[in-house]
């Protein structure tokens, strides 16, 4: 049976890819800051019938990220996916975007991958197989203003992931970023707020002018497809797919 | 039950996905050159319980193909997902070039996926769902020496996806790229020994040196993944996936 | 005294970069439709001193490319600098959008680069020395609704482009597609008609809210910074700059 | 007389970049860590007629960079261009390379330019005039095995840039990143040597096999192109010019 581990996942894309990985009989580790954490992996266990475990980590330090990772391989034996997932955002323009701010995006949206990544890479090279799957943003590819610090944490991930899929080649470990645009989660919901704030417009303004602005398609992007991406990306016989950056995005970055 | 047309299927990567398709219970529509294309689309029909008619109207004719797409409608009802997969390839540095190998790579590798689309639209629009899958080639994103042709038609097959993107997005009409590095089909094995020619190498060379020489994964890209990806695309729930380019092809467009 | 072929020179565009050309004291060699083009050219001439001449070769016809450049080079020599700028525009939807139009667009903005390209090339080769420069547009990066013939040219003269760098690269020929958002031309003054009409807006909302609305900065591209770029391209020591594509769009391919 | 800071600007192409805006007449803020940085600083001045200062501003250390750009706006006025070109380089595989490394190439390479962009804003946006050019990288855009720090932040100041480029177009303030191939620097030098020791090869190796052996043009990048290029940017009337990564590469990124 392969394990999963998925950073954030206590919540929005993490938990709702998490769901589905449990479905297809992954073992799940799952990490994130909610309390119960421990109860929300307990449950996808039960009713999917597989083994989970939860871990607080924080993504911000590098010996909570290695602990979690020996833990889980103690526990289920190599990690055969790994999904970066866990982010932040802050919403400010330049000059006054706090530089305590800019740092935390920076090391939970981009330097906990290359922590995590690091980690995880020699069981996988020893097993000849591994899948790494960073969910990055449409904001990967594209900027949008007073995001600086998301944008160059999500276009460094994208980065990150071509070296990782470089790397892995001769080892059968593939590493793939997707690219979302707006998925109704927390995160967004937050954002609709702080947006209103910068924006002095209403919520509803925010999300038809402001969030889904930029798509072409005036939907927020499914967690089923997100899913069903990342267990494609997962799966034995994708050894070819590696290094990409792949959009999910409603026709954002196509014009 | 689902249709599906699929230009160029009567051999290589059009074969392989639309043998997924039928596997997964769509209809199909086969077309291309082989004489037997009518007997490939009955093998297909009996083997897994579907429906397929095949047409070989010749790609560089726009009449023939909107006549191919009149008789599937009669026959089927709307094409739900059209896959434009037609392609041929000519390799010669650009002052011996063919001007006639240019146009025939052009209309066949790029016009004729306009023709199609057009022909499509309107049952797709009126029906609020419909899906282009282009099989374009990481050449749609990056070049290759003596490949003038080919790569300025995969690359403008991929900006062509992007409008339809755009222009489905009020109809849930999606459109989508698909870029294969080296998948092992005749097209490629001819590939082999026509470069084989131009670089004075032996084929055994060609394949190392040359054909996976720009991906850092030394192996053909598998059918399974492009069928899996393409269906992925074609799926009812992937209405914010459009207007993209998704690179399956060993990390070549990574470095 | 080095020697340069703008296509499509004899207005917008075409004409400012050849004027600046001239000042730079290339001799230039005129090419377009208009009926005082003879005129144009020697106008040029006289006031920056240069010698020039005038084609009035249709774009749509190889043999007639091929006869302007046997001309060019008899009179002046090697052609050190080709810039492929001529193109024309037509806006409808997938389903309403002429054949006719798709080919003269593929035909004027993409093939006819394949055939001057061609007809330069020994020349360059021979002297170790070439310059190409595509006037592509931002729409050779990203799509905008109604322009399927316009993007896929365009996103296809990119793609020629980068295999035009890479085969000269021996030569010392460089190749680079210059990717303008809009600039205010006859032919974007006639888009804006156009669009007017499709969009059943005012000319003026059509400016501010349809042309400019992709980009972030609200003025139009200055000819003078094309015509820079287009000449540092062209300078003797930009050896390594081969390949690319530019975009000078106000911020339009940053979001 | 307008001013430039330039990061990192005491060696390599930081220096190249320096002697090419006091020879155009610019007032230069140099910074870097060599000793004999105010001897350096000082007969740039004496050379081309200019005024330079120098600061030793280390930047891991936002306070300090605040600190140069106080200083150096008390000299000079506001800082006209800020060229962010500061940068080091480590290579290890990804389960060797050290924690502590990769924090100080995202920190040097990647956050400096965010706290220098923070601190030069205020200035350039009252005066209605700023041009901020990022040295990025070829890696800005593609990977290499073991560069995971480098790639993940030339990456990500590509996405910074992006973002500076829409904040900035009501203010007229543009922001625009380079990406050079390898250009002959102490850097590449240091590099040369770094990569010969992974990859157990010759000096001579590395350059031909490894170094350039991703460009097609076989030549290092010329510091007189990236300073006209550079320069360019600078310039008054190159308003719509923002938001870019502009590869001058030899034609990595083509293929």
């Amino acid at each position: 049976m392969a394990t999963v581990l998925i950073t954030g996942s206590t919540s929005g894309i993490g938990l709702g890819i998490a769901e589905h990985f449990a479905k297809a009989g992954y073992n799940v580790v799952f990490n994130g800051l909610e309390d119960n954490g421990a109860e929300i992996a307990a449950n996808v266990a039960k009713e999917h019938g597989v083994q989970t475990m939860f871990s607080n980590a924080n993504m911000l330090d590098a010996e909570q990220i290695k602990q979690m990772i020996d833990e889980a391989t103690r526990k289920f034996g190599v990690i055969d996916v790994l999904i970066n997932n866990a982010g932040i955002q802050f919403v400010a323009p330049i000059d006054e975007f706090p530089a305590a701010k800019w740092n935390a995006i920076i090391g939970i949206n981009l330097s906990s991958a290359f922590h995590t990544s690091q980690a995880v890479w020699e069981g996988m090279k020893n097993q000849k197989f591994g899948r790494i799957i960073n969910i990055a943003s449409a904001h990967g590819l594209r900027a949008s203003e007073f995001k600086s610090a998301y944008v160059a944490a999500k276009h460094g991930i994208v980065g990150l992931t071509k070296v990782l899929g470089l790397e892995g080649a001769p080892y059968n470990i593939t590493a793939n970023a997707i690219c979302p645009g707006y998925v109704k989660t927390p995160l967004v919901e937050k954002q609709i707020a702080d947006q209103a704030k910068t924006h002095k417009m209403s919520e509803g303004e925010v999300v038809e002018k402001v969030m889904l602005k930029k798509q072409a398609v005036k939907d927020f992007v499914s967690i089923e497809t997100l899913a069903e991406m990342t267990l494609l990306l997962a799966s034995k016989h994708a050894t070819a797919f590696t290094g990409t950056a792949i959009p999910i995005d409603g026709g954002w970055t196509a014009q």
